[in-house]
């Protein structure tokens, strides 16, 4: 005699609306951050959600640092700084134009910034997964950072992704131990609203790819999927 | 003349509990994988919110390649059990019994798998954001992961992440360009439930750490956040 096993069921069709709605309108924040500042109470949900990540062997190798001071976002504001003219300089004509007219950060904007690290040997776990994979305890992190990004979105909360600064520096800045890796650096806060579009794609940086162009199937020069539907 | 801005808002309740309830009940699933495979629709969904990931300089360098043949699945299977006694045998004592009792992947129950590999030299998105911290590439295409992983809990639908496996071997069997980066290999499909708890708790591998313990305030060895009410 065969036992049939009934299927789970998903979420409800407006949790799952929510859930859509967070991916898809998510955003980069780096403009229109408010000054008031996010209560313990919704920074703690937020952090939460980013504990909330998978990790591999249930390592949770991650720290989150809360930036509230001015005098500490100034020093990290230096090194994006450092960091933006090395960039700039990289650039010539229309593009190094366009890169000069982006809003990169709102370090200074967003009351509150948020840095990721990620101690990528810690014993916690087992090594469990890791011995393949040893990136692995990395993209637990980068994980946590993507929760706490949609978290935010549904909260009405702004975050916009720092990587134009030099992460050791700001390492010793933080104080964070030479054999953690910086994962990431956020600009958290309030916003006047968020953009229907990528704000790159709106200036014109870079234009997005079609969901089909990067779907393959059994092989990565293999077949498309449904190619004539999907969007 | 100050002119006040105004906050954006959040999400009604039940789109918000919605996003928090898929952070929340997100597992890691290796086991109950139910026979019936995926609809393209619903298939098409997942990536599409693997699509709608942050990507440093809009650079989207994923491609995702779906797996559902039961010969590229045996032979990914057989790649995973190499890498798995290698790790079996690197443990001894109470640990080696727990790992010889865990169940760490679905590869062959699963009807469908996923493989996300990563360009990260990609001209794409014109290097922006990625002077300083190159990384962010593959970075973007965990975030992409993380996305379809919450969709699909929302879904009912369970994903497991392999990592005890070469990913060399794998480029290789899936015909991945030497220069790109194997980023994640997913199982997917219907299941006939969702553990309450992480597996590697209940089955005592790993404990969860107390959200408290990995918040600190403007500094690594800084203040905790509000430890008293923190869980």
């Amino acid at each position: 005699m065969s036992v049939v096993r009934e299927k789970a069921e998903g979420f409800c069709d407006r949790e799952l609306q929510g859930v859509y709605r967070a991916i898809r309108e998510r955003r980069d924040v780096r403009s229109g951050f408010l000054p008031e500042a996010l209560g313990d109470d919704v920074l703690l949900r937020l952090l939460g959600a980013a504990h909330n990540a998978p990790s591999v062997g249930l390592m949770q190798p991650w720290r989150f640092i809360v930036i509230r001071s001015l005098l500490v976002r100034s020093a990290v504001r230096d090194i994006f700084s450092q960091a933006q003219q090395v960039a700039a300089d990289s650039y010539a004509g229309e593009r190094a134009e366009l890169y000069r007219g982006l809003k990169l950060e709102g370090i200074l904007e967003a009351p509150q910034n948020l840095c990721i690290a990620c101690d990528p040997v810690s014993e916690r776990g087992h090594r469990l997964g890791r011995q393949s994979m040893p990136e692995t305890a990395i993209y637990s992190a980068v994980c946590a950072v993507q929760n706490l990004w949609l978290a935010a979105r549904a909260e009405g909360i702004g975050v916009g992704w720092v990587s134009i600064l030099d992460p050791e520096a700001l390492k010793v800045l933080l104080g964070i131990p030479a054999h953690m890796v910086l994962v990431a650096y956020l600009c958290l806060g309030y916003v006047d609203g968020f953009q229907p579009r990528p704000e790159l794609e709106r200036v014109g940086w870079e234009q997005r790819i079609p969901l089909a162009d990067v779907i393959r199937l059994e092989h990565f020069d293999g077949d498309h999927l449904l190619t004539g539907t999907a969007k």
